[in-house]
């Protein structure tokens, strides 16, 4: 009951480990939109992970300062599936008949750096600004395993504060150009385009960003927005992330430490990766 | 160089230690609004930690796609400090006469759950919905000591996709009333007090929430927007956190992990914290 079936996806993965190279079957934390209308109206959309979508869309209406008290909810449901949006949109109904959505929008106006949530409909999620990454780049696996001790003996603000997170940029040999911390993740992602864009390296073809946290659909956006081929992750990455990094042909690595890395999309920049399923044994 | 200054801020802090309970300095990582302005009109507001202004601008603006290359930028700078924003303002020129900021700002309409970004201009954050704990509710460390143990042993996804942030409600007694995971952790709080509002248990003035993950200012938000009175993670909370948990008497708890806790405002709600130097040697 505590797993609703929809809150997880399974894929198939291949994982290097110590040169050994197997393909094995995955779980990943599902990421999908969600459409909160309000009057029947587009409120606001928000990448979460389904299940809960009631409490979630109730909850956010509480916590913006929408509403106070469940009084103030005259209906709240999940939009029937139809073939669009399968079962991704809330539909709100309170009792208050003045609330004006418009002007609630207007309260809500204009954008978040994540790329995704600042939007007020589903239609609305586009990917703006991709550039398909360079086929030609390869990468050495021993490169990879070096980058996030390279990452922690740089981070300066993390080992005062612990509260921050990280990315890096290097180049095809492993090399550091270039390090930002911020308490966004997707702000960091930003700086170090931002200084590629202002330094004229872009696109970034030959490179590979490594971030420290989780990876989701906006730093995906953002990574393809440079051109970056390679975006590697200490951590795991959401369904939606796997499924954007497969249709645009970035390789998209999680779970890097140590001596193992798990590679979700777009293997065959790793020179030493030939899958199979005992390949390494 | 690496460490610009406004990117960590110094508190004092009270850590609690196996009983033991000391006052000490403590860095936090630094969370300041940014907005950005292109041809003098406000675009977005991203939290972010200051340092590298004028390259996140950069950089969102690209990763976006409002611009695809260097030479669409005339103009990018940091506004000169007046009283009010500091220099949380980073003001870029467009090349294109005819960019339509606007237009722009409607692309990037309505809102986003973490309650900060999605707004377009600093004027334009405000604390909603805000109530303000009461006062009565005191805990005991003990018992709080207990709860990481408590999420982690009913956290059901994350143990399979290592993906998810998690928010868990307690009672006063350290019993657990409500756990949900979410890609997003501000969805989780969402989804929790979602539940609260839908079983009329709101306001929850006599538990406690612990998320798994940094707490940050949309964080403390909407805990106070569900009325509960102490916010404990296992992580580290940023600047903006503090201040915003000291000026409306919430209480927070960082580093929350084994027998010890770091309390950065609100401490007197834990019953054994008297503050002193060294009082606990």
């Amino acid at each position: 009951m505590r797993t609703p079936e929809r809150s997880v996806e399974l894929t198939q993965v291949t994982e290097w480990e110590d040169g050994r190279v197997r393909s094995l079957q995955d779980s990943l934390a599902a990421e999908e939109p969600l459409e909160i209308r309000v009057g029947g109206r587009p409120l606001t959309v928000t990448m979460r992970t389904p299940g809960n979508d009631l409490e979630l869309a109730a909850g956010f209406l509480l916590t913006e300062g929408i509403i106070e008290s469940p009084a103030q909810i005259a209906g709240l449901r999940i939009k029937p599936p139809d073939n669009l949006l399968k079962t991704n949109v809330v539909e709100v109904e309170l009792q208050d008949s003045d609330f004006d959505t418009a002007d609630l929008q207007r309260n809500f106006f204009a954008a978040s750096s994540c790329g995704v949530c600042g939007k007020a409909s589903i239609d609305a999620i586009r990917i703006r600004g991709i550039r398909l990454p360079e086929s030609g780049f390869r990468f050495d696996p021993e490169m990879l395993c070096r980058l996030p001790e390279a990452l922690r003996s740089e981070q300066a603000v993390f080992s005062r504060t612990g509260g921050l997170h990280a990315a890096a940029l290097f180049d095809g040999n492993g090399q550091l150009m270039a390090l930002r911390e911020d308490i966004g993740r997707h702000n960091a992602v930003d700086k170090i385009v931002g200084w590629a864009l202002l330094e004229k390296k872009l696109p970034l073809s030959e490179h590979v960003m490594l971030v420290s946290g989780r990876g989701g659909f906006e730093i995906i956006q953002k990574v393809l927005a440079a051109g970056i081929p390679v975006l590697a992750s200490v951590s795991a990455p959401s369904s939606l992330a796997v499924k954007l990094a497969r249709e645009l042909g970035l390789t998209l690595i999680g779970f890097l430490r140590g001596r193992r890395f798990v590679i979700y999309s777009g293997e065959s920049r790793c020179v030493s990766a030939k899958t199979g399923s005992d390949s390494g044994s």
